[in-house]
């Protein structure tokens, strides 16, 4: 069976300063075609920290999309011209202040393939300690770092405040780690 | 600490089939202004289906977003008007022609809440068998009904075929229940 669709003609709708919005028009498998909305995004890592003390490293920050504040990984967007592990060690900086003696790739994936190319990167830091040299903050982010215990990460899971896909991922691939 | 962003005006960039854009002016905790670009989907459920051979129904599929094919858990989108479960028990019918005796919801998430605010609910098919009655299937759909082992599981997610936030944490799942 053949299932690609050739792209004929492409409509870029928005570019903005965190995503495309393309109108691609296909040509489907059958002849007939078709519209699609393609949400275009540079991609993303997220982290697992975790202290000597066996906590996990999150974020506390308002999302507008949801209109709520969440407790998420550490994460960001690849800036053009940066490799993933050189985003992931960034952001580490910027967000939490720590630095790893290692950062590894566990795996990637597509946050929401229907409709977007985001793919993130998740990466484990490991042997954590406080960063030497600081990076400057994004200034428009209102962050708060804090550190969990598994037994408070259900309970925010159950509070709906932990309630992202690369969080609950982080958190069990950190449950299997234990 | 204060994190809440007040929506000061939104303007609606685009109004489709499968998604909207909208660009929001946001008030900052400190008093400043910011945009905020939010892509706003009616959600969708995914299924974790294990036939009684103890293999995991997948779907074959073109994805536009990533220009390519891609196995993901049966899934789709939330219509007006019904309940993540009923999609869930349509999307099951459509997508695979099995029924379950039961659909438990295992976990919900928001997929990409950077920048959108689609949620999923993942559930888990309670005792897979096929379908009385056949629901009519989407006509631009092109897919193809896999049953995989958890070995070409592993192949698959090696291969990047299997690449996908909800289907790598519906895997991690179905391990867990092994």
């Amino acid at each position: 069976m053949d299932f690609e669709e050739k792209v004929i003609s492409n409509q870029n709708l928005y570019d903005g300063a965190i995503l495309k919005l393309d109108l691609e028009t296909v040509s489907l498998p059958d002849g007939r075609q078709a519209k699609r909305e393609i949400v275009r995004h540079q991609g993303a890592v997220g982290i697992i920290a975790i202290t000597p003390a066996n906590k996990i490293v999150l974020i506390r920050q308002w999302r507008a999309p949801l209109g709520q504040v969440t407790l998420e990984i550490p994460a960001g967007k690849i800036e053009p011209g940066e490799t993933p592990s050189q985003t992931a060690v960034r952001e580490l900086n910027e967000e939490t202040r720590f630095q790893a003696e290692k950062l590894e790739l566990l795996t990637e994936f597509y946050t929401s393939p229907g409709f977007a190319d985001e793919k993130m990167y998740l990466y484990h830091a490991v042997n954590l300690q406080a960063v030497a040299d600081k990076l400057a903050q994004d200034d428009d982010e209102f962050l708060q770092l804090e550190e969990l215990t598994l037994a408070e990460v259900q309970a925010q899971i159950a509070a709906g405040t932990i309630c992202d896909a690369k969080t609950l991922m982080a958190i069990m691939i950190w449950q299997a780690m234990q």
